[in-house]
């Protein structure tokens, strides 16, 4: 057993799809969440940069003595993972490695859909992962720069993200995947509209299967916390706007008693 | 009469429509650009953090003894023209004032609209500027965030682009402005769909404006470059992907053989 808090770092609030479902499967650990805010968004950036911003988020968390580190952001995650690893003697997870054994469980036909920032394609960090472990597979790629503004923008509904949710996913449709990874943590926001266009596919959200790793973790580890009477939530970030806070009570839907509030740090 | 280079920045390529519009009105002239990519958007970030990076960038242009800056991004413009303006010994331009002297020739009406990011709309600054001038007139502000991602995913001409361009211009065609201020840098690039919604209404192109004023400056100044054989321009940026050559070039739209390269620098 061990009380200490999970520590959660993003660019900015899609990471909180991540909290959400911690949040949910996890009900007695206290959670530190950090969003990078003003450096991202970290999908257009290099790899060095994104390599720094992931280091001092990281020493940032680790003032808190956090008993592990979720790497809620895609971008980081297939960049600093590895290196946070050797780095730090903490178990660290990523929202790469789950989904990519979410998807390998999920597929009956071997077609998997992979979509992401610009970054994260490029990177081909999902193609990769899946491929080591099973090389027969077919993996198609596909960059989905808009979904991150179109939702941040709470155009979630609206027939302009359909159309171009349309074209980005039209090549999914004629390759006949049965399984799409969700390769951002934002997307699991349009899931709806996305399912609308690949009716079947099954969609492997990051959020979800990274909870349910860190469960996993956790329990292996004997990290897991007592039922604790002192568990908090903490939301730091390192700019705030107006919008921040807004978007976050809308990610996190939380009853108006429950609104969460950023409080801005240096790192 | 001086040679020595004009210094612009941006927080990325959107600027590049302002260093076009004085290259090609001032042709004589060395210019070296920076683009703060490792930081970009500005738009979404707090005015703390954008006065930050444009001292940051001022000083990095001052190193190659730059006889004029051109901040040709509107959210460093509106927070920290002044600052820099004290600051510095040179003569400073943003790309405001230039765009609210010419919106303030062009209406007839005196219903004047402006669009821009959520920062910019947000500082009120052309409502502020305008106002300031001429207190009679009516001005209706409208924050445009969807449009810089849509222009740098080039989905110029995209059905989806023409609906949420009309969906955010609606509330011009209601209030009959005659006169629309394009508040961000990428924003010409949108010129032709926002004629078609908004017909009769004059655009304000703050790049185009900008070079204007850029001239009457080192003009009355006598700062202006000589027939100058050792001209040259110089591209820098504090981060470089795939994307931003490819995005510069698309913005600049020269001969193959004119093309620019991004040139990564610390700033």
């Amino acid at each position: 057993m061990n009380n200490k808090p999970i520590g959660i770092f993003d660019s900015g609030v899609g990471g909180l799809t991540v909290f959400k479902e911690i949040m949910k499967l996890l009900p007695n650990e206290s959670i530190i969440y950090l969003g990078d805010t003003a450096n991202l968004p970290y999908g257009d950036k290099s790899e060095e940069i994104v390599k720094n911003y992931s280091i001092a988020n990281a020493k940032f968390l680790l003032k808190f003595e956090v008993k592990v580190i979720v790497i809620a952001c895609n971008t980081a995650s297939s960049v600093a993972l590895k290196y946070l690893k050797e780095k730090l003697s903490i178990p660290i997870i990523g929202v790469i490695e789950p989904a990519v054994k979410g998807a390998l469980f999920a597929t009956r036909n071997n077609k998997i859909g992979v979509i992401g920032t610009h970054r994260t394609i490029q990177s081909e960090i999902y193609k990769n992962s899946l491929s080591s472990i099973n090389p027969n597979l077919e993996i198609i790629s596909k960059p989905c720069p808009l979904f991150v503004p179109l939702i941040e923008e709470n155009f979630l509904e609206h027939e302009a993200t359909k159309l171009i949710a349309k074209e980005y996913l039209s090549i999914f449709q004629n390759e006949k995947i049965d399984t799409l990874i969700l390769g951002c943590t934002h997307y699991p926001l349009l899931s709806s509209i996305i399912s609308e266009i690949l009716p079947g596919v099954k969609l492997i959200d990051s959020a979800f299967t990274t909870a349910k790793d860190l469960y996993d973790i956790l329990y292996s580890n004997n990290l897991l916390a007592s039922n604790n009477t002192n568990k908090f939530y903490k939301f730091y970030a390192t700019d705030i706007t107006e919008k921040l806070n807004l978007l976050a009570n809308r990610i996190l839907n939380l009853p108006e008693e429950n609104k969460i509030k950023f409080e801005k740090v240096k790192i």
